[in-house]
């Protein structure tokens, strides 16, 4: 089946698939015409299913390998643990909330509308209790942004470790928000009482028994914080936050804090465990990265990929993946076969949002040959993804966290790809 | 609850939720501090859900309501019917696909991947079949578009009977597709045999047993028709086409064929029944409006509506809606509450991309009054939205299609929305 293309993409349906219209061409290989489209079908002559079968849809059964998935060792308990986006098996930049990941700290909890309050205390001129009414009545945006787990890549500092895109890489998804800027809350509440705010920070909490506290200079919380309602359109899902989750662009998923249920101004970080013992690197000589915030820009090729074979054989292919930035826009991705030596520049699927996942396709010919596929993003401060070793280089080998280096995919001649690792 | 309110939006929350930090006030209404956010609450003392419990999600169970709906009486028949698109309970622009509305003509076929096959004939160099597999191998775009019916709001011709946005205006959602140009394949066919092809067109039709054929001219065919195999993200889902539906931007959605199996290039317009008996309308002298494909710029006012009444009585408050056009982007959406006699001028959540939906708001207070809410879009043409009047006057009441007018809800002193009619 392979041989069948021809390295130029012109050529590359005449051979196999040319039939006069009509005639029943008996050639073999998937890409012959076959009795599916000269003869009458059973799904033509019946009638399928009703509007009134589904109310809520779900996906067709053949996608049912479409799903989150856990990785067992990774973590002891499920309610304490990770779940990724199958990011092998999508394509554009929006993630259905169906099946992006998950990271709880103590489970995702129920917790209705109706019973829902977000308290604004601490140096505030007025110290606020808001009801999920309360805040539909403000001013409220639309933004599509990427969410990516600090923790994202991280067995990678070890090593090829995991086998998939998905469980390398599938700690991210990128959803349309629509909220209430924080800001506008904070004014409501009133920053007098903080002095010289721009020197604040805000310590923020969900309403889980974690609570998940994170502190966030006050700078960016005026800056484009959303304390959002809507995904995709449609309520947050349970394991999104529901009824309201915290959104900070392009900072570590860790700070969007779900459930959320206070914002207090402090004059000073709270220094909580989840900004100290966890979420943070420490180096070769035992001292620490403090406030790795920001998401460095960062690519993946999604397909293929190891879960995402190559299947049909040399001829023309498309390459395809993932780019984001959380310093802004992706301007440019570049594209390697042979790890590294050479790259190509990649097309966008679209212009890309700020702080949003932008798609990439490399549209090529594979010549049969093995690849080293590599993907390299940059983004509007100028700033190129690093490889592993400069990021090593870097940052010692101590890391869980912030691993944004440049993936290498082994494809074979047969087109199976496997995570590996060159120097 | 109403009078609890001041007009300003500064002072909005200050009488009713300001509480010394710490402090239980005991003040009655939804808005005031209470046991929830000052004492630990069963959610923060127990663990939740797990990583491992819904690979693939949905909604929360509080969420049930937020469903596509159909209505009995329209049709006789659930799998030659319609249903609806829950709009005045989403925010933002995009559209699950669980929710997105479903036209059948002959209900929602099963088609596997494997046994997918499209044909490209006619007036062609090279009679082609696709697999599905072939089609990945093309150079494939991202872009958001809306999909109307052309029946959307046709209930309204005959006067306000629809007591819903749902019902009104829902026959439409907005997502981003993933898909290969028509003209590539049309490319890879050759259409050197079709002599001057600009004149050509192209009928489209499906597998299933209605396969719904329609005629294309070959301009929009090579401009920006889409053969669509993503809907934000993942695959398309049954019930829109899986595993491969065409994308007509602008165009009304009978034209956008669900399970593509067959382009065939023409030099005439077929004229099938979807296309003369069906989704044409007639004047009051009995001839036909012809080829009225593209859908005029229009808009809704979402919430408040009838099935999303002001329940927070006067004071701030957020009037949002959607509004889109065929022929490109919305540049203004404006707001009356007045029935049409003046207006105010709405924000727009983020500019809108083209021929896609775009969300406004407008940022109001509500003084209690009753209101007669209207909204009027303009796209990037320069044409203006017009009124249920201005449309009977050119088209007559014959109609069931494409009725672009202005929507009115009147809003009691209760905050309850019906569905009126204002001359």
């Amino acid at each position: 089946m392979a041989d069948m293309f021809k390295p130029s993409r012109r050529a590359f349906l005449r051979g196999g698939a040319a039939v006069a219209a009509g005639s029943v061409a008996g050639a073999a290989g998937a890409q012959s015409p076959d009795t599916l489209i000269t003869e009458l079908q059973d799904w033509a002559s019946i009638t399928g299913a009703g509007v009134d079968e589904t109310p809520y849809g779900l996906p067709i059964r053949f996608e049912a390998d479409v799903i989150r998935r856990n990785v067992e060792w990774l973590t002891a308990s499920p309610i304490s643990s990770i779940n990724f986006t199958p990011i092998h098996a999508l394509d554009g930049t929006i993630t259905p909330q169906g099946c992006a990941f998950e990271r709880h700290h103590s489970g995702a909890i129920e917790l209705t509308k109706g019973d829902y309050r977000l308290m604004i205390n601490g140096l505030v001129d007025r110290p606020l209790v808001f009801t999920y009414e309360d805040l539909e009545r403000f001013p409220r945006e639309n933004h599509v942004y990427f969410c990516e787990c600090a923790a994202n890549t991280g067995m990678e500092w070890a090593g090829a470790q995991l086998n998939g895109v998905q469980f390398t890489h599938g700690m991210i998804h990128n959803m349309e928000y629509t909220g209430v800027p924080l800001r506008a809350l904070l004014n409501e509440a009133g920053l007098g009482a903080a002095g010289d705010f721009k020197d604040k920070w805000v310590y923020v909490e969900g309403a889980d028994a974690s609570s998940n506290g994170r502190s966030i200079p006050m700078e960016k919380a005026l800056d484009d914080v959303l304390v959002a309602f809507k995904a995709n359109g449609e309520a947050l899902r349970m394991e999104h936050g529901y009824p309201v989750r915290l959104v900070v662009p392009g900072w570590e998923g860790n700070m969007w804090v779900k459930w959320l249920r206070r914002v207090e101004v402090t004059d000073a970080a709270v220094e909580s465990r989840e900004e100290t013992s966890k979420y943070t690197d420490v180096y070769e000589d035992g001292t620490a990265r403090k406030w790795t915030w920001v998401m460095d820009a960062k690519s993946v090729i999604t397909s293929p990929s190891p879960q995402m074979p190559i299947t049909h054989g040399k001829g023309p292919m498309v390459i395809s993946g993932l780019a984001w930035s959380g310093h802004g826009q992706i301007t440019r991705v570049d594209v390697s076969k042979d790890g590294g030596i050479t790259w190509e520049t990649a097309r966008l699927g679209k212009q890309g949002d700020t702080k949003a996942l932008t798609r990439f396709y490399l549209d090529t010919d594979w010549d049969g040959a093995p690849m080293l596929l590599q993907s390299r993003a940059m983004d509007e401060t100028g700033y190129v993804q690093p490889t592993k070793d400069q990021l090593r280089e870097q940052r010692g080998e101590n890391s869980v966290y912030h691993n944004n280096c440049i993936q290498t995919w082994y494809v074979n001649a047969e087109g199976i790809a496997e995570n590996v690792e060159v120097s």
